[in-house]
């Protein structure tokens, strides 16, 4: 089960799941991929909606997955589940109310689901480096290691951290197997803007690729922590398949970062695509987007995620190259 | 308002702000303490109960503090509200869903209540040392210091820490004024055994010092952090009290410690009552209450409660002499 599935890094990782046509779930051997069920408020996409051994289930979690309701034999079926959905971290500040409800109460939702199937899947949920936060009583390291506290700085942030607490404690009493993944800036994601503050990092590659304007909210001096759309997605795979010994404890794992100023991202682009594209940048400074990027770490010594065989994507190019690979003249899909 | 308020905790924070008359919020000058309410399942002592400045609120939070429930009136009018109510370690390990309701689920409800309420009050979280725990992802410092990270390895630690962001959010959304406090083992706590796994701690010299035998399930040599009710309750009021510029942050701040072993405390209970009393205590090593008692840190350095003003027992035998002298002949009041 994916929940969150017709989203952008759902959607890829139903994909790959069923190229490959196997899993190996928490270091047992790799078995088929019979069935996947797709969980979502908004449409799933149609090359997935139409494949044979995917179901969809759409609407609220909360009400999805109780007991007897629509996804409940899907869910008690399952030995591996992504939880994904969420909503983001601009609209959360937006939306106090949206935040509890589509991030805090929907992951109660499915971990009691999940305690009343008793089915104790392997549970992944995607956690973010929003987590990780800079504030007087608690100044943010140099260096964000395997140790750092997090300090949520953002509602979002704040719901992260709550659900990785309870995952935690779900695992720890044998209800389910958790496994928390930390992921970074997930860049260039391709389609149309989201309400995540980090939105912009993509946008300013996707858009002037496009031939359109986009804006710029951060100086170029502001550095981020990223990571390409397929590392992000082998994370959550290499997730489900360590078993509970190799993932080494019940606390959530950064992912190694990509650390870039935005000023070399643009660089990176200008190599890849010409001044005439990285022209369509408006650079116009956002308070409010600047106050939440700029409260997320961006360097990362990332040594359990190492020791799990996950690395950082090498430079920003490899990244612009991928982004053109998939979704230009080489055969790739674009986005939702 | 103080939820818990039928409490040993509770109960004994209503008596002091009664006798004193005024509390000063927030760093303003001292207002008369006017109306207590007193929130509560079980029913508060008489003495409270019978006071005409205090009211009772009887059932749970989530139902008396919902808007137009028989609490409302009483939160919006509330310029500060201590929230003691819980259910303690051991009853939630043994029982999951009384730790999400009682805990989880009724700091939820307070703190939507306090947002409807728009009245934006102080509001004191008794948290806990049990947000901390040694895990082999994350082994515990030597000592506790204000930087230490949370590791909770049980739900009642969980429950805290969530409590911890969930305050910390809404203060930082300026919803409400939040000051968490981690309280230490309160000892030597008067009345009947509670369900909290540290409850042992104040059965072992309550109970002798009654004439009754006790037993003491852990090591002699099990170090343990320590607090006396009174400086419990001075720190309770000392949180309320301070201004948001002094409290120094949103983080929850660490109450200082008496560092000691169980064998120190019986050793000073001898020193106090004789041999005859110590003999009363059977040593019965119990491995689950060991186990949590164990996961919790009994050093700390405390900075930012000592910059408050707020500095650890001076040992355990004025501990003693003091639960002597308010339960004893010198005129205290027996705890409920």
């Amino acid at each position: 089960m994916i929940t969150g599935g017709a989203g952008f890094l759902g959607a890829r990782l139903a994909r790959e799941l069923l190229a490959d046509g196997t899993l190996a779930v928490a270091g047992s051997a790799a078995r088929p991929v019979g069935q996947l069920t797709l969980a979502d408020q908004a449409p799933v996409p149609a090359d997935l909606a139409t494949d044979e051994r995917v179901s969809v289930l759409r609407g609220e979690l909360g009400e999805l997955l109780r007991p007897g309701g629509p996804g409940w034999a899907a869910l008690t079926g399952a030995s591996v589940i992504f939880h994904l959905a969420a909503a983001v971290s601009a609209e959360c500040e937006a939306d106090f109310d949206l935040g509890l409800r589509a991030n805090l109460g929907a992951t109660q939702a499915l971990l009691a689901a999940c305690r009343a199937a008793g089915s104790k899947p392997v549970l992944v949920f995607a956690s973010s480096l929003a987590v990780f936060g800079n504030s007087a009583d608690h100044p943010l390291p140099a260096v964000v290691d395997d140790q750092t506290m997090p300090n949520p700085q953002t509602s979002y942030g704040v719901q992260k951290v709550i659900g990785e607490q309870l995952l935690a404690d779900y695992t720890r009493k044998g209800y389910l197997r958790g496994r928390a993944v930390r992921l970074m800036t997930v860049c260039v994601r391709p389609g149309r803007p989201n309400g995540a503050a980090s939105g912009f990092l993509s946008g300013i590659i996707r858009e002037p690729l496009a031939g359109q304007r986009a804006v710029c909210p951060v100086d170029a001096h502001t550095e981020v922590a990223l990571c390409s759309p397929s590392r992000a997605v082998a994370a959550l795979r290499r997730a489900a398949e360590t078993s509970g010994a190799a993932w080494g404890g019940r606390s959530a794992v950064n992912l190694p970062a990509l650390t870039v100023t935005v000023g070399d991202m643009v660089a990176a682009l200008e190599r890849a695509a010409g001044p005439a594209v990285t022209r369509l940048i408006d650079w116009a400074p956002d308070p409010g987007i600047t106050r939440i990027v700029t409260s997320w770490p961006a360097r990362f010594l990332s040594e359990r995620a190492e020791y799990l065989g996950l690395l950082p994507d090498p430079d920003f190019g490899s990244i612009v190259r991928s982004y053109l690979a998939e979704t230009g003249t080489e055969g790739g899909r674009p986005g939702r």
